[in-house]
């Protein structure tokens, strides 16, 4: 029987870094967080069965520095690195470098990590795998020939996209012929800027959308689908709320998405958890693959809730090397959950960040409610990373229950010293669009727009 | 439709208050708390819609007086009362005050509460609806010629119980003959000074036994079974953890258990959450009906863990005359859930209680963990009720994984100022009896005798 790993680096911080440290600590494995200055005093680093500074607050010479973070799994020698999500947790020469140390990593191979980077390759192998893509060109674009043929099957508006974007930047709408050709040059010479990569492709604009994800789990061999998340409810193409399953995902539609995300994951073996993000047209009830994330995301506690599966547990049990032990037929979906994810920001003042001291933290409890984050009273969050105060996720036995829970618990949320969007969540969540389910991912703009103020807990 | 009650007034303290006050949140129900002097400092007070103090802190002039109560509940224009556990909540006096002003009660009828409180009636309500009961006495016993009849049929050792105790009050273990007579008459005059009630009854005495209840929710004309807790693990008939589902009922025993229970509650029509206590055998396989509590029990948490039902949103739309709305066929068990009753209590002082300030208080967190508590950093454990910190309950998929979950979380938990049974509870968990899942409600005893020092958080 395969063992699991003795030890793992974790190369993050905040709440991902105490939810890796939780799930090592329930499977036995020594945890070893790699902290910068700035997270000196923080939660993870006082709950770690080791912590190491790594580097000064500063993450280009701390968290997203490879070469320090494999020393330090070297130092310390850990059988593996979790990566959390963002920093170096889809950095393929990061991983490539823990390859050929001989050092494990809780995710995928970097050639998965590469593959699934670029996005006109990755576009390419959902085809190959027969998961509807949005229309649009086969591949790179770079002439305005081209670009012409390409609009005739996609009409107006269409999106020109950077292949190395993502997260909503390296796009550009194009309204109509007269500026495809200088919008093309002009996207084309931003990329090269922005991205070192000039490469650029067309797609269709859809404008009524939904943002569904589908969560996988695989071990390069077997490859499980467990459920989609909505994620629509975005404001400049940053998620807000969460929740699973989407209330417009029927039975047939939840189906047709696992089916296709089993087939990208079985494509190229893949090995790690993974989402696979889709767009949903409201308007056709259509979806179409656009990329996929090789890490753990912010959002896959709603999937745990409704599921049951510990999504980090299984992570670290597939580094390990150890089969899935569960099968397809043994998921289901019980109940609805919400996540929010509560940032320190002022939403009047266009959402800036409000870093600083928390005097007061009183976190809400009860059945359904699960609070992850890495904040106390007394700690300061500190200036240097985003300004994430924890994640809210409530799951009950129907959405209308969960979306009651939720407005409890951010009722009960106590962060005082800082000014947090809880009460604009709350805002959201109240709305009659929310309440309907039927929504796209512009509502939230045209709520902001509607209000003249916006509610929050200074 | 009948609509939900408008307003419910909360006649407890401290977790179950609280937990109270959330569903009534969540349902859109105004939330009265009655609380003494002695709690005028707690998070339930801050929390609830509105707070009402009703007397000293001394539980005979607040919590434990209908009069108070009632009147509160008329002075507030309650629609209902929520008794909680304890206190009044099987007081079929202070009920039957309820139900002569026109006030709700969130429990059953005071018919029902007299049926079972008296332990003979119960016995034979069981009986009549073919449920099994321990070998014994018919009803009350109080010739020793009748005694030795029975013993007969019971064998030695034998139980001699007041019809009027319970929880482990007012019984004696009669090891021979040839101390019948004599312990028969004392027990019947202990009864009398104890209890106002002589009347005692015979049972066998079953010496490897676990305790075993079944959750069930009923509106007086269905019932609905909710599968069982395994309450075992105690010290001197004090619970100290529980668990769902036993680990020693496999599904043809919970299907027994639970037709019994559904049987038991069809007999009287039963209205409101409750549950039915069973002994266990180990060495024969066989259960027996001991009582059944008409309230809400302080382990009610693990049953919502594995059901997904929350129970006192049950609780309150039956009490609204809201007919249950799902079935027997949609209840599912999923995973194991453990509670810990956490106590301020000094295990190696024979757990007394050791109330006091709590200087600081961190809550476990993450995946599957819950902490129903009242307390925060700052407050002050009152001296006059129980020492109780919180209840820890712990998820997940398998018993093991929610062993080491709750071992994790136990181990995260801070209470500084007081002594806890938290590091006392770890020790059971981790013990080789209760990993096995094999054990009887003496293995408690027999870990403590073995024990010269109990490990503890201070």
């Amino acid at each position: 029987m395969t063992e699991l790993l003795k030890s793992v680096l974790i190369a993050n911080r905040g709440e991902i870094a105490l939810r890796v440290i939780r799930a090592c600590k329930e499977l036995g494995i020594k945890s070893i967080l790699a902290y910068s200055e700035g997270d000196r005093d923080s939660l993870p680093v006082k709950l770690a069965d080791q912590a190491v500074c790594i580097g000064p607050a500063n993450a280009a010479k701390s968290y997203n520095s490879p070469e320090l973070l494999v020393s330090a799994a070297m130092a310390f020698k850990a059988d593996a690195v979790h990566p959390g999500y963002g920093f170096l947790s889809e950095k393929a020469n990061f991983v490539k470098m823990l390859e050929e140390e001989n050092i494990g990593f809780v995710g995928p191979t970097s050639e998965h990590i590469a593959q699934m980077g670029d996005k006109i390759q990755a576009k390419r192998i959902a085809r190959a795998a027969g998961v509807p893509t949005v229309p649009g060109s086969d591949g790179v674009v770079s002439e305005p020939d081209e670009a012409f043929q390409i609009a005739k099957e996609t009409g107006f508006p269409l999106l020109i996209k950077a292949a190395a974007g993502g997260g909503g930047r390296g796009m550009r709408v194009v309204e109509s012929e007269d500026t495809l050709e200088r919008d093309l040059t002009e996207i084309m010479s931003e990329a090269k800027t922005a991205f070192n990569d000039p490469s650029v492709y067309i797609e269709r604009y859809l404008t009524d959308i939904r943002h569904i994800e589908v969560q996988v789990i695989a071990d390069g061999m077997n490859a499980i689908a467990l459920g989609e998340r909505d994620c629509t409810s975005q404001r400049r193409n940053q998620k807000l709320i969460e929740e699973a399953p989407s209330p417009v995902i029927d039975d047939e539609l939840r189906s047709g998405l696992q089916e296709a995300a089993i087939n990208l994951c079985k494509e190229v073996k893949y090995r790690n958890a993974g989402t696979i993000e889709f767009v949903f047209d409201n308007v056709e009830n259509k979806y179409y693959f656009i990329e996929m994330n090789t890490r753990i995301q912010v959002e896959h506690p709603v999937t745990e809730m409704v599921t049951g599966v510990d999504l980090i547990k299984e992570q670290l049990r597939i580094a390990s090397g150890i089969p899935l032990s569960f099968s397809q037929d043994e998921i289901s979906i019980r109940g609805h959950a919400i996540e929010c994810r509560i940032n320190a920001e002022d939403p009047n003042e266009d959402f800036a960040p409000r870093p600083g001291k928390i005097e007061k933290y009183r976190a809400p409890g009860g059945f359904g409610v699960r609070m992850d984050t890495h904040i106390e009273t007394g700690y300061t969050i500190p200036p240097f990373y985003d300004s994430m105060v924890g994640k809210l996720i409530c799951w009950a036995e129907t959405r209308d229950e969960a979306i009651a829970r939720t407005l409890r618990a951010l009722d009960e949320l106590t962060v005082d010293g800082v000014i947090t969007t809880g009460p604009f969540q709350a805002m959201l969540l109240d709305s009659e669009e929310f309440r309907s389910g039927h929504f796209n991912t512009g509502y939230v703009a045209k709520l902001l727009e509607s209000k003249s103020e916006l509610p929050t807990d200074q």
